[in-house]
């Protein structure tokens, strides 16, 4: 597998734009629309938010993925379409049609997103608009227009593309993404649109695309909130004429690897790029009784505020390690349990190691850290991703509406 | 039921003293060893944390309350005694040991609290000085003394106390506590200790306190963190000669409800001086299925980190109340979901209402701000505290060691 140029529109058949529309407000110059559109109709699969509170795009989306082919994915920024009620699902569909009009295809193969502001009806003059300048201007060098168009209290576009050779042939995988953590104020999201070039039907897609949220998104933390318009959609359009990947064969293993790997690298972005991030944090968990049981440790250090600002504070405060692992609800001996911060061992068999503060201190420095804990015998094992919790994070959050 | 002064040395039969016995370190001048102590044995009741890294002393405490009687609670601030290993463990019961020969009463019936620094094995020879020096100043009133002495980033001291009128006398109960959220660097805890001369049976009293703490303490959050050494006790001694209190009759309802409201009391006291809180929020849920799923959502929308800074920045941003709301993973209509910020309707049947943006702004202002919540016609009511995000939070715990 290598990482090549391209993002989404790297697998052959796929075109992409983005572009001005204005959506947040009239003042407004950043691109705000994109398209991402397959020549053929392609496989769906999409993973969304378990909130309640669902916005009416992801309502609509649902459904694209329940009959499985799609060729087009419209995303707006500036706008979540969440809490608008009956209104929100009419404009969900009406933007739909308008990209279904403009690209002659069947309304019900249009995936529409949507990223910003919640509880405001969409501007549909503007959304209209923002749909025929975007088919207007779709390009097979359109990805990077597209990542920005999607991007709100993100700092850098998120886009990647990689390459796989199978035994029918190479195959690409694109993506852009968008996210900063679930975390702005009034604002909703995670977004990600994969495209790849393979043949795979939509059900053993839809199969793959849980298994690589399940080890890459769904393992990040910036803030703990779970928006109302979380949305991870990959379209299958089979152009790269490697035949079909049936699942267990060894050009499907490759093909899942690889797109597990894409996702893992975009959510490692995400985390990255969390509002008031200064460090990058990985916690990997061992030894627990089974993998459910190291996520949830793994978690509970990762969403920990006290463990947060220690990272942030560039403490080694292994105690707050000790016990955020400890009321994860998971059953341990605490004498069994090991802490390492970028590989020094701090706690061995549940006491601390005479280690020198000062080691320690530096090692906190590093703006990447791997907090490795172990906490028995068990087979059970998980990686996590976080960031830690600034002052930033609270001006970007409490100050954003003055 | 009336609020009186006294403390824990308000009911009959209980004296108690804090002293300075340098725990921290030798530079220390801070109360930092706190006695209570009863004239006669009392049932005793406990409710401890669940984390799986239990300090030495809540290991040692729950030996005692599993017996049921208790004559002294011993408490040391500056240093938690958690993850101290064998070590901790023996230090504990020496502790316990040193009050049972200066009271003369048996070791079993002397409970041992810690609070402070994790890690770090007692400075046993200070211990021993600070229980000598607290024997000899136990006086009936030393209530604020022990109050002071248990505190660490606590910013004042907790004490309480109440007077019941039973139909067989009267009976006070009394307290002190502290814990500004579990949110201390390397430390650990809420700690509360409640006296009463009402005479109950220590099974019944253990009952009624799980009670207790599930409507006051397991209803709070600063951070969410919960530590190694979190520990509610409760003795109760019988001196006030009002009879003993069965189950089910008027006078067991009467004192149920007066340990209940002084429990919530201390809770609210807590959030109140929560690390860096600059306010208190209480959070109302109704309409749910059940009690349990009206608590989830609570505690979901106590424990957001977005919606905690909204607070702090004084942004009526009922959307991270929503979401919140909606990831508590208790199934609920969102279009039944309504919303209410000090009275102000601001979401209703789903959406927004047409409310005055500067009304809203101007309720949040408020230092204490009830949110209401409503998911539906369900049975299920719950009233969860907490307090907002600030900088000085991020301060508190990042800085703590600089």
């Amino acid at each position: 597998m290598n990482f090549i140029e391209g993002g989404v529109t790297a697998p052959k058949g796929f075109r992409a734009a983005g572009v001005v529309a204005q959506i947040k407000n009239l003042q407004s110059t950043k691109k705000d629309c994109a398209l991402i559109a397959s020549d053929v109709p392609a496989a769906v699969a999409g993973v969304f938010t378990t909130n309640r509170v669902k916005a009416a795009p992801v309502q609509w989306c649902q459904g694209v993925c329940v009959r499985g082919i799609a060729r087009a994915v419209f995303a707006n920024s500036g706008n979540a379409n969440a809490c608008t009620g009956a209104t929100g699902i009419g404009d969900a569909q009406a933007t739909a049609e308008r990209v279904a009009l403009g690209l002659n295809i069947p309304v019900t193969e249009v995936c529409v997103l949507s990223t910003g502001v919640i509880g405001v009806p969409l501007p549909m003059d503007r959304i209209e608009r923002g749909v025929d300048l975007a088919i207007a201007a779709l390009s097979e060098t359109g990805s990077p227009d597209s990542a920005r168009a999607i991007m709100t209290t993100d700092t850098v576009p998120k886009e990647m593309a990689v390459e796989v050779a199978l035994g029918g042939g190479v195959v690409r995988i694109g993506a852009i993404a968008k996210g900063a953590g679930m975390i702005a104020p009034n604002m909703a999201t995670m977004l990600c649109v994969i495209t790849t070039d393979a043949a795979i039907d939509a059900a053993a897609l839809t199969a793959l695309l849980k298994e690589c949220a399940e080890v890459s998104f769904n393992r990040i933390c910036v803030d703990n909130d779970m928006s109302t318009n979380d949305t991870l959609l990959c379209l299958a359009n089979g152009r790269s004429g490697a035949g079909a990947l049936d699942p267990a064969t060894p050009d499907y293993l490759a093909f899942a690897g690889a797109l597990k790997e894409v996702c893992i690298a975009l959510a490692r972005a995400l985390v990255r790029d969390g509002e008031g991030a200064s460090k990058f944090i990985e916690v990997e968990v061992e030894g627990a009784p089974s993998d459910a049981d190291a996520r949830a440790i793994a978690r509970s250090i990762a969403m920990s505020q006290l463990c947060k600002t220690a990272f942030f504070g560039e403490d080694p405060n292994w105690g707050r390690i000790a016990c955020a692992a400890g009321y994860a609800g998971v059953p341990f001996d605490a004498s069994e349990l090991s802490i390492w911060i970028e590989g020094l061992a701090v706690v061995r068999a549940g006491l601390p190691t005479p280690f020198e503060e000062a080691e320690a201190a530096a090692l906190m420095k590093h703006p990447e850290i791997n907090v490795r804990v172990s906490v028995g015998g068990g087979p059970g094992t998980c990686t996590y991703w976080t960031s830690d919790l600034s002052h930033d994070y609270v001006s970007i959050n409490a100050d954003y509406r003055t």
